[in-house]
């Protein structure tokens, strides 16, 4: 926490509507942080005299957006599944990656034999790495553990990220990721322990509670029984929802008031209708379709529905190692037919409102001072240079990382 | 140029065929260069003790690669498309985006009006981030100042490049990139102009002439009478070729022995027959297709017709912003139907082929000393992790960088 005028910024992206647009734009503006909070911004020669003694950060003309918010993350993990990936390049089907062992069940098995040391070196790597390409908050969720040992241990994890780095983590419990191998055969047991055991070690440790809900993953039915148990314990509510398939994962967190939908690449005209009513927000992950080769998230259909929309990495070790938040703008506005206003507010304001922080994602009086200073003159750079390291300055709380 | 002893590697990509497979790979190396250029390689354990004085560079396990050739830039130019391009994703189609002032013409302008100042620091800064990023020799066309001295001012830009930064610069004459506004009724007048005044301008200064043959491009004819006044003044040849359509430039290519054929996404399998005859070497710019939206070109095919393939960045400002190899590796592995060991190779070996550079692209006992040092265990984390900053360290003539 500090205090810093930035100055001399070409572009400042604001996300606040009553500027104009989506974006709230304002040209050749200054940012004044108090304390780790936005006190004023405006037009650069009008910064009130009591900021002008404010140590500065000199914009040089560049565009500043407010921070990324990546809203689901599972970067805490052991293991390297890079053989796997290529040998999906080559053509070998998901059962074929199975049978030779791989898939998710290879994390798990990575990530129960790794130490905590082990793992918070990895997990600090990836989210340093993300903090320098912008992303000021992330969502972290459980999910390689899959038993009430290591789901704790990876949430404790997600903690101490929070506390030793400046990136802000949200860790959500992911214990219905996958039902475990041990488990295979009583899938009931498993969703048992989840409600009990597992829950009660994580909740003290989690803000959000998330199920895989769909097609070869946990149904409807149960993941309503895991989700209203932690509600119950006061967990916030996301849900992995209609990825494969159409089984009703969408309509369920609409109905249970989640937080999240996240992927929903199969939902309904219907659904989508029914999160908008309940503020769900979908979360949508193209990360996901680019390295996997799959079709992108609609978020053409879901923008216009009148959903709110979020934009995430996805970053895990299997579908979609990717962890920078300009990128994952640069797909959504090359390939799912939002707008680079659109994506750009997803992956700022709508990913902060997917994890109901309101202090967040936008940049007005009062709220947090995160941002980053871009290396270009337009946040049109964003898609234009989709491959540039394209973030110069990162401040968090008003700190220059 | 230095002596350096890279040890401790855990994979080493040496591109030595003698050494197995494409890529030639030896576990658990290390590499020692003398005066810039290969010594030795092999185990790490069987260093021969002439080198064991040199200075080390420990590079912990991580996977070595040869410098990245990226064969196929536009780096030297003034100005800004983001605007444009985000209009083409709104859909505005390329004759919208000429007539509202936009298109390479609008490059042209801002390229003229540009002083050899603002060239040059532009350029640098754009070659810096691409050897940052492992490339360590890069072919820069001019192309974007269509007059006699605005040519000959780029491809001084890319002497001078080459003279004050430590990456390898190729300068390539792409006067007959398109023929300029001021042309446009006298198009014969202009081939007339590249072929003499502008050609003995630029041929001191380059290496190779290129020439956009294609549908709205020069024809064939003129394509072949300004390749043929390049090679009597000693250039190598270069033809951006079949992009749009098949009118015959691949096959030109072939028949005049030229280095490389770019593009040809039109090319028919007697095109590619002729250029595997002729030697000439197919570039592939799949970073095209991805800000373009367009479909890839057929990396498979090409290798498969046994024509030897290559990879570059195409880094502009209007189709293609994209600096960095390891995003094209990643593209090409993705969407192009090239395993990621094929598609490193071109990125490498190949990519030297087609600037006939026979002393790069491999690390082999006499080559330059050029590599890149990953961030990562195994060369396959180039495609796995696609927006990773993946390069740890770049080593050119034996010098870290």
């Amino acid at each position: 926490m500090a205090d810093l005028l930035i100055t001399n910024i070409g572009q400042l992206v604001t996300n606040d509507p009553s500027r104009g647009g989506i974006l709230g734009i304002v040209e050749q503006a200054a940012v004044a942080i108090v304390e780790g909070s936005i006190a004023w911004l405006g037009s650069k020669g009008e910064v009130p005299s009591d900021y002008l003694d404010l140590a500065i950060h000199d914009a040089a003309g560049a565009a500043v957006v407010p921070g990324f918010v990546d809203a689901h993350t599972h970067i805490v993990f052991a293991g390297d599944r890079s053989g796997e990936f290529a040998r999906r390049l080559a053509g070998e089907t998901y059962e074929e990656v199975l049978a030779a062992g791989g898939g998710i069940q290879s994390t798990v098995t990575a990530t129960r034999a790794a130490s905590g040391g082990e793992l918070f070196d990895g997990a600090a790597a990836r989210a340093s790495r993300m903090l320098a390409s912008g992303t000021t908050t992330v969502e972290v969720k459980s999910g390689y553990g899959l038993d009430v040992n290591t789901e704790a241990r990876l949430l404790g994890v997600a903690t101490r990220l929070d506390a030793e780095l400046s990136i802000d983590v949200i860790p959500t419990f992911l214990g219905a990721h996958v039902v475990p191998a041990e488990y295979r055969d009583r899938r009931d047991e498993y969703v048992d322990l989840v409600c009990t055991w597992m829950l009660e070690a994580a909740a003290p440790l989690a803000t959000f509670c998330d199920v895989f809900c769909d097609e070869a993953a946990f149904t409807v039915d149960e993941a309503r029984r895991i989700l209203r148990a932690a509600a119950e314990r006061g967990l916030g509510l996301r849900v992995h929802a209609d990825q494969l398939g159409r089984i009703g994962a969408a309509e369920l967190a609409a109905d249970l008031g989640a937080a999240s939908a996240d992927h929903v690449d199969h939902a309904t005209d219907e659904d989508l209708a029914a999160m908008r009513r309940s503020g769900t927000v979908a979360v949508l992950l193209p990360g996901v379709s680019f390295s996997m080769r799959l079709p992108y998230p609609a978020g053409r259909r879901v923008w216009d529905s009148g959903v709110t929309v979020a934009l995430a990495t996805d970053c895990n070790p299997g579908t979609s190692w990717i962890e920078t938040m300009p990128f994952v703008i640069a797909l959504a506005s090359l390939n799912m037919g939002l707008t680079p206003e659109e994506a750009l507010w997803a992956a700022t304001r709508g990913s902060a409102l997917s994890l109901r922080l309101d202090d967040r994602g936008h940049l007005v009086a009062g709220a947090i001072g995160d941002l980053a200073v871009l290396d270009a003159p337009s946040y049109l750079h964003l898609p234009y240079r989709p491959d540039a390291d394209i973030v110069a300055a990162v401040v968090k709380r008003g700190v220059v990382i």
